[in-house]
């Protein structure tokens, strides 16, 4: 069975991000404000969007994607296969540093720290595209996954078929 | 662009649960203690599954995707495009009438109360699968969609590309 890509991502197909492994390194983030990491989310976002340099939308979207510094949901799907990989969870911190090196950056509710997918596995995610929802409080990431996204070694967190 | 629906797909296509429209109305779920609905989801989850009747396997995730009555997020795919259509969440009451009526329901935060998608505007989603992730604290429903998903009238929640 095949299937099409939706329209929405027939602009992605072989476009990735530039990827900065300058500074993947997530210990920074830890020492970073929120507001530190809204100016430069909202400026990374602007320059990587357009020229115009006006960030005010990105700053409206921000704002409201992470008002109370709080921790929303990214659902991660597989740019190729359209398959979801995953389920994590991004703050402020997480994506800018996502927008920075142009790979999957998340925040780990059980470790409560800023972690980067595949610092230690090399399972890296290297980003496709971003979109969020229309509440502005779900991302989805786009992403071109290297290995495999589960840490029990299967591609896909969901492999457990309840019905 | 066309792609291959993972293999963990394959055995769902043409495949629907059986739908009960007798009984969609979620208003009785309101008054369903999470006992009675935990009960009733693992007998249907191994009905549904096998024919052994042993619902132990049932419990067990059961218990864990919703330990202390807590909402997990599901994030929500068309089954014939692969395209993510919305995340909502999900208690165990939403759980239970989505297997029991084979149209997804789910909890609403905003609104603070259990809701059948499409009861107002039609658009239901008919469940292709259900699957749980690793650590059984996210929910995946492939579903066979009437209409559109969005409440803005677009086929998908995450119309808003930001990079």
């Amino acid at each position: 069975m095949t299937i099409t890509l939706p329209p929405m991502w027939h602009s992605i197909e072989n476009k990735l991000m530039p990827v900065n492994t300058k500074n993947p390194a997530p210990e920074h983030c830890a020492q970073m404000t929120f507001d530190e990491a809204f100016q430069l989310s909202a400026s990374l976002m602007t320059k990587l969007e357009s020229e115009t340099g006006d960030n005010s939308d990105a700053k409206t979207l921000l704002n409201t994607m992470f008002s109370g510094d709080r921790l929303i949901p990214v659902i991660v799907q597989d740019a190729t296969t359209g398959m979801n990989l995953m389920l994590a969870y991004s703050n402020i911190q997480s994506f800018y540093y996502t927008l920075k090196t142009g790979l999957a950056h998340y925040y780990s509710r059980s470790r409560d720290k800023l972690w980067m997918k595949g610092e230690t596995s090399g399972h890296i995610q290297r980003i496709c595209g971003i979109f969020s929802d229309c509440d502005s409080d779900t991302l989805l990431f786009v992403v071109e996954q290297t290995g495999v996204a589960c840490h029990t070694g299967r591609s896909s967190c969901f492999f457990n078929r309840i019905i």
